[in-house]
């Protein structure tokens, strides 16, 4: 099975706030924090907890460059 | 000056594709490809080439997660 | 393998147009038509065909109504 | 009136959870489910309700293919 | 009819670039220019055109603040 | 410094709603209401409040056109 949604990075998550619709997903990638929020029923759906191996995903046009 | 943004990797532009309209730029962050599909004339405003020193920005609620 | 994504839409491709940068995919989902705007090089890393049986993304924060 | 967004889907509302910022809206597509994640101001504007004809609009850009 | 979406400006569009995919279509909103990226066939579908007067649609997560 | 997204909205700070996990921002910009829904640990590291000049972002690819 293969995403056509470029950017694929291989975290661990360190944190997760569930709140009533929203949840934050925070995540280590080689040192650098990466934060995702996504739904609350996504982390139950997943089981998501903190130590968990996981892939961020981010579409290619979702992605901007700052220089 | 701070971007409400979550999520900024330092990354270094390795390759980009000008089209018509939208634009390719393949980044390296810590050995992972990124890829940032962004207008063409952005690309032209930034001045952006291979080797640049660049910030990929994505915002919490463009980032899924896999597990 | 769970992606927190919400919105799985199984559909058939029906049209593929590669452009310089950006790629047009055309689906059908049971009698309504679906496009997906990729980068051209994700249609051909996952050798996207007409025919091809896909399931279409959409994250729930990307999604709007109309009423 | 027109809209630029490529995916309309029309759906039935079926469950809506209003949270303190944002607002679930869950729908039914043809059999298949769907979810919005949109502010609860959006959805006290709307007036949304279970049992609601909606359409679902999606941007082109925004929608990623799996296969 | 209502969208969710809550960002809603009343622009003028200034230029319109139809690339093959995709097509990029410059606007004056209040003295600002802005830049939408939508699909080449959305630009034919509405008949875009210079002059018209349109309304640019941004969805409440889709923007960020900068400070 | 320069950012790819291609609109930028000079805009003053009206409202802050923080939620559990996402803020909504709500600011004029020219007589016209702005709606941000950001994290609302963005709205605490930008140290957001009314008054505030800031500048609100989005990205081309992230705007529709109706006409």
């Amino acid at each position: 099975m293969k995403i056509s949604g470029r950017n694929k990075l291989e975290a661990t998550v360190k944190e997760i706030v569930k709140g009533d619709v929203m949840a934050k997903v925070v995540m280590d990638f080689k040192g650098t924090e990466l934060v995702a929020a996504i739904t609350a029923d996504a982390v139950a759906d997943l089981n998501l907890a903190p130590g968990d191996k996981v892939t961020a995903l981010v579409k290619a046009t979702e992605m901007m460059v700052i220089k």
